[in-house]
């Protein structure tokens, strides 16, 4: 569906692009052993929790498949080396451990002869991972379409695209999906700082899709809005809480606030497994605060005096009352949140 | 007033601050002739357009000062030719332009015949036109201080202070005297992309006179009123409708936004020559587009993919209804801005 391509498995190999050459080099690598997948992700060639997923779960397939040993004890202990490997790879994306211990589960529970057999499930269940993704991408998209006229003009957030996952995303796969089904958009990317996903990794994409685009800083939202029509934002989500507060990249709340000062709808894209109906409300997401040297430092070269203190939250939390509609891949959560919310993750 | 300076004048020597090495270096260069001055403002070690006023003024008092001659009618050849230089350094400061002309019009009409005269006109003109920058910037800070409450916590946005003026700035100035007059300030500083000027400027300032501060991201303001008691924004004004819209430095408006929605009081500073009674409404007020390199290119590297397409509107519009007051030196502006503002100018 895209003309990139953050993960692939081929004939027991694992190509990644190299997101930290991004937008400068498009550069693939190709990796055939799980420490060099487990090396990769922790020097963040690939980033965004549903792509590491997805990367945790080829790199124990590589295991399988390249393994040379006749006895299944053996590749039990392949595997789990691998998953040792894997798990010291990166602290805290929750996909990437929920994809190591789906796999785990069924080597460990494997009580066959027959190491063919536990060689083809792991690898089984790794393609698995990787089309559950990209069907609950392309699901997110399918209910996102109906809040996309032709002629659209969008502003989106951050990077919720390919990059992201092993598909053509969240919020951005609601774009990219219109695109491919023949609606003319155009999309103004936040730049959002202070790691630029929107600059470096969405205009990317965008343009690999020929998608129209032009780029922004933050703070120009509201000068576009106030000077153009804009007929929605798009972002992504990190965690939704019960009542319909969502938490999302720093800077998202600001973009919400100012859609509605303009009447502009704004929609939370992104999959069920984002709702926590165990968290009230956004009071209880917590927020995780980053190193100051993100905002710091750009391109290695400090923008801010020595020794001046910086405060750099990741996430931000967008009340429930600014957010029109929160599409998901098992439809779309409209206000009152508290029941719609509740109905999709159960219903 | 403060412990640095932007541009100085002391025994025929002019000192100015190089600007364009802030925050990594601070050099200051000494200039004892006017085609020195006309070309550091031309290569922009100052900016900011009173500063740039001044820098003229000086200009020409290096002129009147270092002249050899004995006649009349050759100081007021070389200030002519001075002033060319002057005039050829950077095409749109109107500060500049203006400083000019009270300059030479005094020179065109000295009718007497000593040099020494004209000479100490000169110079005592430039001296003039600094004084009133100085002193411009002390009212404003002296109405502004009745908004400004012991233990404020401020947001900042852009650069307003003594490194665009002269002196102590205007916006910045209030805060500086708040802080000068033992109140206990904290600022956070919006780092205001593109150019950065809140890092590279603002925080520089704040630091060097120990005023406690904490440098952000523009998108986080949102979160930091959620999340934090803000007494109030205070930011800059280039121009003042007569209905109380205010251009300023982009990023205002959502600033501005944010702050409403927070209920934060929101004060645009400047002096009452921003003020522009013959501009109904912010829709008149033309607004700069800038190159996209300003935003496309950080420290001289690429952070957007080659061709894609950069909006980079200089300034937005703030209108009059989420500005809580206007603070000039010749006093405060209270909504209704229609009535308020033309008896400021007027009065």
């Amino acid at each position: 569906m895209t003309e990139y391509f953050t993960i692939r498995w081929e004939n027991g190999i694992v190509q990644m692009l190299d997101q930290r050459m991004l937008p400068e080099k498009v550069v693939y690598h190709d990796y055939s052993k799980c420490s060099e997948v487990a090396h990769a992700i922790s020097e963040m060639v690939i980033r965004g929790a549903p792509a590491l997923g997805v990367a945790a779960a080829y790199g124990l397939a590589l295991t399988a498949y390249h393994s040379q040993t006749s006895r299944v004890s053996d590749l039990k202990e392949e595997l789990l080396q691998s998953a040792a490997e894997l798990q010291n790879s990166r602290p805290t994306a929750v996909n990437l451990f929920t994809a190591i211990e789906r796999i785990m589960g069924i080597a460990q529970h494997f009580s066959g002869m027959e190491v063919m057999q536990l060689r083809g499930e792991v690898i089984h269940e790794a393609m698995k991972i990787a089309e559950e993704d990209r069907k609950m991408n392309l699901k997110i998209a399918q209910y996102g379409q109906q809040f996309i006229p032709d002629q659209a003009n969008l502003i989106h957030h951050c990077n919720t695209g390919a990059l992201a996952t092993a598909s053509i995303g969240t919020a951005l796969g609601v774009i990219i999906l219109a695109h491919n089904r023949g609606k003319k958009i155009h999309v103004f990317v936040d730049e959002t700082r202070p790691r630029l996903q929107g600059a470096r990794l969405t205009a990317w994409e965008l343009k690999q899709l020929g998608i129209p685009q032009t780029v922004i800083v933050d703070g120009a939202s509201g000068y576009v809005m106030e000077n153009n029509r804009i007929d929605a934002c798009l972002v992504g989500c990190d965690r939704i809480a019960a009542n319909g507060d969502v938490a999302n990249k720093i800077g998202t709340y600001n973009l919400a606030l100012v859609a509605y000062a303009h009447g502009v709808p704004f929609y939370s894209v992104g999959p069920v497994t984002s709702i926590d109906l165990s968290i009230k409300d956004g009071n209880e997401i917590p927020i995780e605060q980053r190193p100051d040297d993100e905002v710091a430092f750009i391109n290695e070269r400090a923008i801010i005096p020595d020794g001046v203190k910086v405060f750099n939250p990741a996430f931000d939390v967008t009340p429930a009352k600014y957010i029109s509609a929160i599409i998901t891949d098992r439809g779309v959560a409209f206000p009152p949140y508290q029941t719609s919310l509740y109905k999709l993750k159960n219903g």
